[in-house]
């Protein structure tokens, strides 16, 4: 245990229906700051909504939780026992047509944006679409935008083409959040070496993924997990491997079907999705100390496991949302 | 003017802030439909203030204009010396990302839509993207919502590789409702072969162009124009042609910044763009009747000038709009 407590543990995503009791099982897994989804089809003002409910949230739990604005909350989290909550997009949809609304949503706390989420939006393809033309011309404007304000460029759900594009194009690294290598589990969700070698190159991190459906289900085994993540830190390095969950705790079987489907595609409610069933080695936020343990039995040495397990995170949020900015745009 | 008494003119496309005056200049010019834009880059909410101003309008003014659902309103108006106007959009930014709102605007009037406005958008590739990956997942599902409800589908800002997929999507024709081929004028907002030909052959028109960028200028003469028109009725034959002006009356100079860089871009004020000058021979809707006889003079006859002023937008509408329709999505 003396190990857990010099680990300062963040994860790269969740998308869970936030309350006490589910923030309280990141403080049982001893979860310092995590990258919590507040919008994936929302449009603006949806997205006011659910900031709001958040602030709600933070101002009945101060013991617990903090919106987070810099690199350097997560270490501030980690020494008050507290969780560091960074708002971050999966979507661009929120920033709609307008690209100060990068500016002002980075004013009320959003630190991370996704460009895409599995379809084509107005700044390029995501990882579902059959063709993927790149990042468009609005897409370069908010990557410049994103670039400028300190909001950390995400590329998980991202279509390959897309991501290239917007790796080369933002003069700062970038990240994938939760997502594996392709080799791994074959899913358009996952990602060919060819996006990952230009994305670390760059000093971006990659977040490996616990989500069912792209890590292989319920029977994954923690052996197999981890000697992922290992492979990953000997291939790309060890500053540039992270962990992002995916959990989504708390929500109810309507919500998955959400995800998948949004408002744009009419599915007959008899053909709803329903959620993924977790491996037993890891059902949620509590888990991390399990996983910690797996990263060493995999033969990771203890400076990894913390780089892995959120210093890499760490540093990586300090360098995008700590700088001074420009105050205003050209 | 018995040849303009029997001619029933249809405009395929003006952008006007309209008014009483700007409408009276339609009457003048013989106009007796028109595909009005409502819609450029607005969302939802926007387009249902653009439509109430339009609802302003029409109800103030219902000895001169009315909204139209049917192809058979052309002839209505015709006989009543009125202006059947069709609500139509730009931009499929309206829709969102809600497939329902097809329908919903539909029920408001609108009855033409454009698939994408210059950029890319969440249903294909806008013209002056420098890729097109095709019609998206979500551009599908409105190419076959568009079919249900009878929407026209315009394709005249899309880029070539999704107008070609949608065309092929469509289950009904299509239109572009105002641009020229390429030959005649080198520029994205023009259509090549390979994209006018499917069209056509599935039974669309495309709307010859007289905005000066699309066309050359204002040393575009009359004679060079009418045989480009001339030259398209040959090729793809009387049935496929038509006219669509693009007139854009009573607008201050800021819209064209608008229509050019929305929200989407950021343009000093200083390098804001201003609308270019059009030829003499055409300055607005009151030029119509002189546009027929120059249509004459290249050596057109006087049903083909009739298809090409009207005929073939009025078979065009009826066929889309007039149709029974499902009465609910599948």
């Amino acid at each position: 245990m003396d190990r857990r407590e010099h680990l300062t543990v963040v994860d790269g995503l969740q998308i869970s229906n936030w309350s006490r009791p589910v923030l309280e099982e990141l403080r049982v897994g001893g979860v310092s700051a995590v990258n919590a989804t507040c919008a994936v089809w929302e449009n603006a003002a949806d997205t006011l909504r659910s900031i709001g409910t958040w602030l709600d949230l933070v101002n009945r739990n101060p013991d617990l939780v903090f919106l987070a604005s810099s690199g350097a909350d997560i270490e501030t989290a980690k020494e008050q026992g507290r969780i560091a909550v960074f708002l971050g997009f999966q979507n661009a949809s929120p920033f709609e047509d307008d690209y100060r609304y990068v500016e002002l949503f980075h004013r009320l706390g959003v630190r991370i944006a996704q460009l895409t989420y599995n379809n084509q939006n107005l700044l390029g393809s995501g990882c579902f679409e059959a063709n993927d033309a790149g990042l468009t011309r609005y897409g370069r404007v908010i990557v410049q935008e994103m670039n400028r304000v300190g909001m950390l460029i995400d590329l998980s759900h991202v279509g390959y083409r897309t991501s290239r594009d917007a790796i080369e194009a933002s003069s700062v690294p970038v990240s994938i959040t939760h997502s594996n290598p392709l080799w791994f589990y074959d899913t358009p969700r996952n990602k060919p070496h060819d996006v990952i070698a230009p994305l670390v190159d760059r000093g971006g991190v990659i977040g490996c993924c616990l989500y069912p459906t792209v890590s292989g289900g319920q029977s994954l085994t923690m052996d197999r997990f981890c000697s992922m993540v290992a492979r990953m830190t000997d291939q790309y390095g060890p500053t540039s491997v992270g962990i992002g969950s995916d959990c989504t705790r708390g929500w109810t079987q309507e919500f998955v079907g959400w995800l998948r489907n949004g408002r744009w595609n009419p599915v007959d409610p008899q053909d709803a999705p329903t959620w993924p069933a977790w491996p037993d080695w890891f059902t949620g936020p509590t888990d991390f100390p399990r996983l910690a343990e797996g990263l060493s039995v995999a033969g990771l040495n203890d400076q990894t496991v913390a780089a892995v397990m959120g210093g890499n995170w760490g540093r990586l949020f300090a360098e995008i949302m700590d700088e001074t900015k420009e105050p205003a745009h050209v």
